[in-house]
């Protein structure tokens, strides 16, 4: 196979440098002088070795102009598998430039899961039926039923296409009919045992019929169904049960238990990807990632969180508002207070991100919540004394105070105890609430802990130095 | 199958409440009461119908006096697949409790590739050595090998069971061999094609092999292997690589190119998902999750960040030192200073959060991140100007002096354009020196955060307002 050969070294020129794989930077800049220079040609001929995934990388490393000329070089020919690989800002600026005609070609062209999480991307009504006006009435009726499931349900996720056969088929029936080119999907990884309502009772591994004489009985090979799935769950559920139960496929059932559809690994694993990152994005204050959106969507997305920081760093400021004649009278006292307040943040955070992560991988449950914060509470204490020491001993030497010392420490302790109560109670009690956690506990906690911080800290010096 | 049913009706008793996948309270509470009663036999009865990963999630829910009574009521019929499902510290105890002979009963059970994984869990040399010991040499000297690869490298990823034939077969023939009930892999999803020197040249996935008549030769319907992973690749560029091209199996190959194992994705998914754990945890000053940790352990693994926080808060302290007489003077900025400081750091800490994001995710790559810096530096300079406006408004407002707003206006310009460079840019250099970003990028940000903003705020006030 020479041909492919050719293809395999390529493909290693342009993604593999000590095994590391991603697309060399020279390469990027080669197709970017051939779409400066207008050799459409050239650009092709470079990326026709690529994977589609790395198309999209490709696409998304191009500048905005470059990505629009990209477009145009490759519009024939556009590989319609690049769409759902793209970041959700680029692939906007992608579709725009394609056209409704094009971005409906492409619809036609990938599976069933793919065209109604692609359509779902125009958020425009008008965009979208548009769009779906000019597809095959069966495919748009699919997409317009999954569309009208909600967001992020297990329906969107799923694909219609599957094998299912009644379970006393024989393998080599099974296999007569798979062979008959009757209407299958491309790939699938079991075969589905169905009763006679079309409700799913288990399900044959390929494997399993390979490895089977042809008179043997599927019911003899089948495993029992290891989860199934409800149409409306939420995908995040879904991902928690495949990654549970180590599943590859699973059936999607509806309302009255008939199976409708699939999913599988290959969708949960980018579900279970944006999970984490996702609660990471909302830890920062991130409402989503942005390193590919414009300026104007970037600041938009960004600055609710900081006008909502700027609102906790004024209150923590009238706190400190209440002791200006102490700070007037021991300005030593100014100097050292971001160490209490900083010092208290961390370690809540710390607490708090264990929590919101143990409430996302359910790890954290009423189960065992009490024992869980019972032992934040002494680590808290434990940090509070080790630190108290650490900042009492270092304070006193710097302003050869040793009241300073005592009070700081005292101070210490308390916001170290305060940071930790409030790092696992606050997820909690937004969890029970059913508020994410990962979006709002991270304010409430920096409230808390510069609060308590600033008013113990100044408080007991305004009592005991004063 | 009125077994089934029964079973399915239990486990869902047990597991689903309002749509969610999890153990029910109350029937944790059921088996600790009969832990706590001594009553094994209801124990067993309880847990028999749950999945090995709920029996997993159950243990970690448990206080430790009752795991270690569950171990024992559960001892003689434990299922080694609850083993690989446990957290690190929980799976400790319960092999603590299980003894090195039932232990490494529980390794003879399992796959090779999760043999690995837990022998290599045993950190104790001798230990491991005594476990090892009592397992027959084949899997001795499979899991010898594997734990002599690097940690986290495709070869202790890998399962060295798989299915590999030369492409001149024929389907039928491929079929016989299956049935043939030669030494293969309980489940597979594709069959290796592999030429004379048993180097994988590409794979025939199993739906295709199914599909087909007998007389069809592999290689006319063989796809051609999409990537191929060295033995000694980092388990993160495995999973980018699954992630990347959608894979559910790829193959494994030693220095000189043959195939020695294969890579599954249900491995790989708890890799994608430790990854953008560990980036969170790291960007928290966590090492790792320790939410079933005791609480020396946890203090320990907690306290290094800390102190490293307490140094660059005496840091940022230092700082505000050399403006004592200035603070003294006008002690309104000892109230409006850490207003400056916290706004850098959320605002940092942001552009940070994307920028350790995407650097793991290979978004943030040398051909584009001078584009992002740029991106950012904009977005830190209308940062600066909006809470510029509006910090300086509220100052204004609250002291009744209009030259505290302009000076504190003027320190969040700055220190909104430092958080900008600093977020973007000391990820970047760290990732460039080949030190993971989300480990130290938080603390380095702070420092500059911290810093900048009290001596803009500080230094621009000595100068213009005193």
């Amino acid at each position: 196979m020479p041909d492919s050969a050719v293809r395999d070294h390529l493909h290693r020129e342009v993604l593999q440098s000590d095994d590391s794989y991603g697309l060399l930077p020279e390469f990027v800049s080669q197709v970017h002088d051939a779409l400066e220079a207008g050799d459409e040609d050239t650009v092709r001929e470079l990326v026709a070795p690529l994977h589609y995934a790395d198309i999209a990388d490709l696409i998304e490393t191009l500048s905005p102009e470059d990505r629009d000329r990209f477009v145009r070089a490759t519009k024939a020919a556009f590989n319609a598998e690049i769409l759902p690989e793209l970041d959700d800002a680029v692939r906007a600026e992608i579709i725009e430039e394609l056209g409704f005609e094009d971005f409906a070609a492409c619809l036609r062209e990938v599976e069933s899961d793919d065209a109604v999480y692609l359509a779902g991307q125009l958020e425009d009504e008008e965009e979208r039926a548009a769009v779906l006006a000019k597809l095959p009435p069966e495919l748009r009726s699919v997409i317009e039923q999954a569309l009208a499931l909600p967001e992020y349900s297990a329906g969107r996720l799923m694909q219609r296409e599957l094998v299912a056969v009644p379970s006393y088929w024989t393998v080599g029936e099974t296999i007569d009919y798979l062979r008959s080119g009757a209407r299958l999907p491309d790939e699938f990884y079991q075969i589905f045992i169905v009763d006679p309502r079309h409700r799913p009772v288990g399900y044959v591994r390929l494997s399993s019929l390979l490895r089977s004489r042809r008179p043997v009985r599927l019911n003899q090979i089948m495993d029992l169904k290891a989860a199934e799935i409800p149409i409306t769950m939420d995908q995040e559920e879904v991902a928690f049960i495949f990654r549970q139960q180590n599943l590859l496929s699973a059936p999607v059932v509806d309302a009255s238990g008939r199976l409708v559809g699939r999913i599988t690994v290959d969708d949960v694993v980018d579900v279970i990807d944006e999970e984490a990152e996702d609660d990471m994005f909302r830890l920062a204050g991130l409402s989503e990632g942005d390193l590919f959106s414009d300026v104007v969507d970037t600041v938009k997305s960004r600055i609710t969180w900081l006008l909502v920081n700027l609102g906790t760093a004024v209150l923590a400021s009238l706190v400190i508002g209440v002791f200006e004649s102490t700070l007037q009278a021991v300005v030593a006292l100014a100097v050292l207070m971001p160490i209490v307040a900083s010092m208290g943040g961390n370690a809540g955070t710390q607490t708090l991100t264990i929590a919101v992560r143990a409430l996302a991988t359910k790890e954290l449950t009423a189960a065992n919540a009490g024992r869980i914060v019972s032992k934040e509470l002494v680590i808290g204490l434990i940090n509070g004394v080790v630190f108290a020491v650490l900042t009492g001993a270092v304070s006193w030497v710097w302003f050869g105070d040793g009241m300073i010392g005592v009070v700081i420490g005292a101070a210490m302790v308390i916001n170290m105890i305060a940071a930790a109560l409030a790092g696992i109670a606050i997820p909690l009690v937004l969890d029970r609430l059913k508020v994410d956690p990962a979006v709002s506990s991270g304010v409430f906690l920096t409230t808390v802990t510069d609060v308590v911080g600033f008013f113990a800290f100044l408080g007991l010096a305004a009592v005991f130095i004063l």
